[in-house]
């Protein structure tokens, strides 16, 4: 595997387009494309929120059917509104698939942005005709921008495998941490390969990474009615079935999931920290992402890493509230190799060596809790005055 | 029963007395002894915490004896303390107990303040003296200045209520949000009585009272090592046991609990708003908890409180990820009587008075999940700069 700097262009087979529609905002990319001539494979992971958005359940429905494309907006959700939401995204995948020649059904749609206003369904609608016309090979890049709602920077990169079967592209794009007022923290990502892998087996590689990547990160721990991941593999008459080409794949896809999970708590809404949280010792995996998020998502550790303070006594609180059983006999707790507790009792440390260290803009939180085989990392934002601030300042 | 303004001195059959140790800091009340000649049986309410302090541990194995009265510091949590912690704990209510000339496991304990530092024993144990002698009827104002941490102000109140058997009070305290950097919000509430109760009915009230009152309420969502909720009652010949008198006992207490929430809540870190959260329409009362308390604890709902934002999608989209079904197209969303989201679908709203609503101390968000008869109100802060500011600004 090696990283390349492409972005989402690297991939053969896919083109692109994005055009400022004016849904909720002008001289705003708000609306893209992603499309392949070939018919893909497509796996999915969603938001767990009972409360889903209209595309979120167009992807569920169509997820297993041939994928040729997926059409996204940015700037209003469509979520919590109803039949009527639902309906314009039937209507927009119709209409873009028509124009296309493409199955009414083979199209995808995510969205993003304020929740509860129904899609100008009119313009975006008439916005198809360009939005396809544009369709270029080249425009990869615009993609990034066109799904950033108040992400800082855009995000995409790319991998490059050698397999059995030849080269094959790896690339991906997210939009995290932005929120347009008022809207929710939704994670977007699209990742596309030419890699052809069979449904099942990239349903399986899929989830194993998202668990461990887009799953495993946290800025303010609402979960998005409109939270999707969405990766297309193109048909193909030689899929990549050996178990070294498989894990050749997989390792790119979870190193590239892996960067755009980094570069969205990088990215996070006022964050001016990215801080890996490892839980080792637990029961199992499970156990140990359960704790490990317990303590990403407390607001109290947050505040004391925006604050630069070696705060252990907020983390440890955070493990024990977590619904999972360890002893607190067990429990310790270290900063970038400086131990804090060990064995349930707090050690002496160097203080102001360790103060340095939560000045960096990153570093890894280890704790400890048995000797069991559970592993786990999350990747976590602090919370500032400027997380308040994005999140406050709005006025009807 | 009726309010009374005499707060906890209006209990007879107890004295109180508080001290300036200087555990952590020169000239603040940070020692204190709720103390009642007569035995009394007691309840208690603790963190579900699996790291909890000694002092909870304490309290766990002593609640079924009978006891004389809670020795209570503030600005060390005694948590994170190993053995060492809990013998410190033995021999503090130990050296007490003989003092008093009473049963050496007859005395509670409660601690709040920084976690992993050992108490100051010695100092604690020659304070003991003065902290006995000073013992008074008239010092139970005292007593919730000496539990502060960084509240902002003392949380004492009172009832008197009728019963055949007599004109009985109960009077409490509380401390909540307020936080001695590095240290957890840790809640405190002792509740004492002249009504005696047996102890299974005690036990039974309190943990109704306390689940629809103080684990109905919350700041930052961190569940402290500490929290502790203790009340007592003296042991007589005559027990309360008509249901009619243990209804206005029970009645009392909710109302005394419920008021204290409120000053917890009002007294938030940082906080500006004192919002309730009522869930309707739920499966059952604890489907309905979960909902509110999902509501309650988001950020993004909290600092929409703080920008006086009516981002009903913000409400919408937490109450979809709480762990309980319901179908999104009940879901009915109001703020002070006006509807928002009505059976799933957006409404027109006058949002300038809504705006105007949002910009008052308190207000009530009303969430209908469907047709249920599960009802649940959470108490809730908004999260703003302060909070934040509070909870960073320390340094080693």
């Amino acid at each position: 595997m090696k990283k390349i700097t492409t972005g989402m262009s690297s991939v053969p087979g896919f083109t692109f387009s994005a055009y400022e529609c004016g849904i909720r905002y002008e001289n705003k990319l708000d609306f893209c494309l992603i499309y392949s001539q070939k018919p893909c494979i497509s796996s999915g992971m969603f938001t767990t929120n009972k409360v889903f958005a209209a595309p979120v359940k167009i992807c569920r429905e169509r997820i297993s059917k041939k994928i040729h494309g997926i059409l996204i907006n940015s700037t209003n959700a469509n979520a919590c509104t109803g039949d009527s939401g639902y309906d314009n995204v039937l209507k927009l995948t119709a209409e873009a698939s028509r124009m296309l020649k493409i199955p009414a059904d083979s199209l995808l749609m995510a969205s993003t942005g304020i929740i509860g206003k129904q899609l100008p369904i009119e313009k975006m609608i008439s916005s198809l005709n360009p939005l396809i016309e544009n369709l270029s090979a080249d425009n990869g890049s615009k993609i990034p921008l066109a799904i950033m709602t108040t992400d800082t920077k855009p995000k995409e990169t790319a991998r490059e495998i050698e397999t059995t079967l030849g080269t094959f592209r790896i690339a991906g794009t997210a939009k995290g941490s932005g929120m347009i007022a008022p809207n929710m923290a939704t994670m977007l990502s699209f990742i596309i390969t030419d890699a052809p892998v069979r449904k099942e087996t990239l349903d399986t590689i899929f989830r194993a990474v998202v668990e461990r990547t887009f799953n495993a990160i946290t800025i303010d721990g609402d979960m998005s009615t409109n939270d999707t991941a969405l990766i297309l593999s193109p048909v193909s008459d030689r899929m990549i079935t050996s178990e070294a080409d498989i894990k050749i794949f997989s390792d790119a896809l979870f190193d590239l999931c892996r960067e755009l999970s980094v570069m969205l708590v990088q990215d996070a809404e006022g964050g001016t920290k990215c801080v890996t949280v490892t839980v080792k010792g637990a029961s199992d995996g499970s156990a140990a992402k359960k704790i490990a998020k317990s303590i990403a998502q407390s607001l109290l550790v947050k505040t004391a890493f925006f604050g630069c303070d070696p705060n252990w006594g907020r983390i440890a609180c955070a493990a024990g509230y977590s619904d999972t059983s360890f002893d607190p006999a067990d429990l310790g707790i270290s900063i970038d190799g400086f131990d804090l507790i060990v064995n349930g009792e707090p050690v002496q440390t160097n203080t102001e060596k360790l103060s340095q260290i939560m000045k960096n803009p990153g570093y890894e939180i280890i704790v400890t809790v048995g000797n069991g085989d559970g592993v786990f990392s999350y990747l976590t934002s602090d919370i500032s005055y400027d997380y308040v601030k994005i999140n406050a300042d709005y006025s009807t």
